[in-house]
């Protein structure tokens, strides 16, 4: 065996868990079907002949709950799908015949964390923060990381810290931190495989105008093929001053379907620069 | 930055998908609720003033359909659940309130592959197959591999090939083949954090006999406490004449639920023997 | 044929529809699955080869949504449900053995409509509105009419016309007017087969109170073996100045539910005192 | 009061329940999401002050499950409603915005049994017994019945006595008996309300052929705006030689859904010719 077996190199390295507990009630866009777990059979209903039992549940959700990933299905413009597929065509009974999620190829790979609420010295930006590309780059300036072209970025507003408070969290009267429609080109040309963020949706959200139109989703599905990750918990990562990381997130393969939710992880090593 | 960055020793990795696809129709135990993901919106349903417009969908499945992972909630003998805890009282509309998935840290680390098909020299094993504990150890001295506490072992059978095919797979006729109470004890002594392997159910099925009794469930969820990961797709994997591998395997935090969907990978380098 | 074939009798009778819509987001308790109607399949998705094609959906709800009647088996008092049962062994992944909604005989029969907001002479009760015995005695005296041992009694409190604004209907804030303990009581000394409402609990809610206990039901259900039907509407029938009729109410037999929506029928001929 | 008040009039009747009851795993078609309803909270989990307790639970189920009646959205044909509406601009994330089953209004009125299998002196007609309008004009006479347009005819085809027998009753391999083409056109001709029968769709089927097409439901639905009831039990009422009684058929109100779940009720007073 070599020195560089992975699971040599990742020995000692931090896992940070980038995902919400799902549970009942908790924080979600109205527009998806909410999440409910109970279980069916219980220990005791039925036990077998050797004193044994089991118990299980029935999970229903959307594909859009919790944290999850958007396939470049989920968005149309003008009736047409990223690479320029007919949204109607593509998609029945079955979802959708083209990009559905199971397209998504799980991502082993470098991610850099833009932690806008660190550049402005905040746990949390304010609702309604508008985030431009001039922050994004700052953040990029800051910690001396770089984007490179097919890799990740997540975008940190300290969001994730108002979950245990739904309707701070979903932000329906004093809106939401998220990227403009400028910040989301700046993304779009940089040329990543997938962008991520804490909020329920990846867009700057204005005080009492809702989701009314989704610029930034437009841009990175649509017309750049990026695929975006909504409803991460990021805080633990940034509050560890982690700026640069191995990402690893692979959505259930729900075929045809427009988004999973997603358990993703940041692996952290001693050596990395956090 | 320095030559260990994860990211680095893992470029050049293949990446292996671990997990069966999830579609309607797929094999899954009758003891579970059947998985169905249907569209609820569809592309023109709604169309914002800007031309966009989203699609989405409801997941209605049970926490052990597709590839998953076994909560040491899922199974008690006498009662009670592993350390003891009384499955009656940890049981409740919410789920359990104790050994839920939730509980379960996600896997980053090493795993070996104890191929018992390649040992036989055959692709698949017959159905109804019981693998023995003199088995697995040949599989490890075959390979020169070694299986160590906290690590995960995944027994290959073949199996995941007859997926298209529902009735061999679920094997109700002839049964399937899989681990029996010896084999589950020397696996139940080796200190594992975990298992896996390609069929419905991590135990040997005499044929016609169904899953009267669940004995390595018993002696590994319940006294052991080690999880089960069930469904995987391990063909590509033997194939390849991998052994040892990087696994990263993170269900989804559903709160309380005895089980969870989960999309495993194993990650092999260059470097590896393979 | 003679002269009184039931549909001579019923030709020229007016049939009023005692059940609301059941749509997505419609006023429900929060106690209860929210719900859900979606298309699965959609005209075009799969056309027979004939240039015909069939359309479905499917519905996730909870038994007591909507225009719904209440099982036996949905309360108990002490572990008990009615009759004494052990409500822990009756319970399983199936359902209820025993009291499930499958065992109540659809209602064929005359009801009385106890039209507590005419006494008040105002098209609704206010919210918090306690019914007294003395209320309900009152609309007897006033109508002339009688409550007769195994027959149905409903009672007016105009609340269905709250049904389009889901905040003041759920009554949240300023409570719901329906009877108390005693009025309860009054109603389970008549012997009667099952009661209606027009609101979510056939209880009285004060205001900010929510339904911290439930005297009626236990009263009702548990000692009395009285169905409720709850979530009426009884707006219609009450305008008409209706206040004997003759009511179907056969519930969909959900073997084991403790409650099921219901599409309940008052069926008023012209020769009826209205 | 008056001799005719419809609850003395009925006062004596026998009501026959005309619907099969509903649990998992009862038949129904491969075409529908299955059935299935869980105790999500049980007696115990939750115990208010005074020592009550409530239970209660989710339904899963498609619209044409159990016995249950067709809406008139359910079928298309050349992509036409019935009355031409396009089924395309007609369905959404809603359902239908037209003939969707809540448009239906509950019947309360005579129906008719032609019962074909007490024609041919058999308790259950054999698979793939193709009813012919010649043996439906038989069963009339030979009751000396009559259709009437804008009521309800009900074939007897004995079908149901198979209901727990999964295999037999979905008849995936001998087929099922049903009307044919020719005896759908001799219903569209009587200018009736609805139609019903035992199985699970209201057609012939030939043995190992399935549902390729469905030439009843076209014209029945698609063309002559019929309703359609599948999966009635009515081996009671044929047994008690019922010919003509007063049917009570109030699905619930699923806004634009395709079809409902129902419990039809045939009343039969000790005056009925039977």
């Amino acid at each position: 065996m070599t020195p560089h077996q992975p699971w040599d190199v990742l020995s000692g390295a931090r896992v940070f868990d980038l995902a919400q507990p799902m549970r009942r009630g908790m924080p979600q866009s109205p527009n998806h079907p909410p999440y409910r777990m109970l279980l069916e059979r219980r220990h005791g209903d039925l036990i077998r002949s050797d004193g044994g039992s089991a118990a299980n549940e029935v999970v229903i959700t959307g594909g859009h709950v919790g944290t999850h990933i958007d396939a470049l299905a989920h968005v149309s413009q003008d009736g047409r799908l990223h690479d320029g597929t007919d949204a109607a065509t593509a998609q029945s009974a079955a979802g959708f015949s083209r990009l559905g999620i199971e397209e998504f190829t799980p991502y082993v790979g470098r991610a850099v964390l833009l932690d806008v609420a660190r550049l402005h010295g905040v746990p949390v930006l304010p609702p309604a923060h508008e985030i431009t590309a001039a922050e994004l780059e700052a953040t990029l300036e800051e910690t001396r990381t770089d984007l490179r072209r097919g890799e990740a970025a997540l975008i940190g507003t300290g969001w994730s810290r108002h979950w245990e408070d739904p309707p701070t969290f979903t932000g329906d009267r004093h809106g939401v931190p998220g990227p403009g429609a400028e910040a989301g080109e700046w993304l779009a040309a940089r040329g990543l495989r997938l962008v991520g963020g804490e909020t329920l949706a990846f867009e700057h959200i204005p005080a009492g105008r809702g989701h009314a139109v989704l610029p930034v989703h437009r841009r990175l599905l649509v017309e750049a093929g990026v695929h975006i990750v909504e409803t991460m918990r990021l805080a633990a990562l940034a509050e560890a001053g982690v700026t640069e990381f191995l990402l690893v997130l692979a959505p259930l393969p729900l075929v045809g379907a427009t988004g999973s939710p997603v358990r993703p992880l940041a692996v952290v090593t001693p050596d990395d620069p956090a």
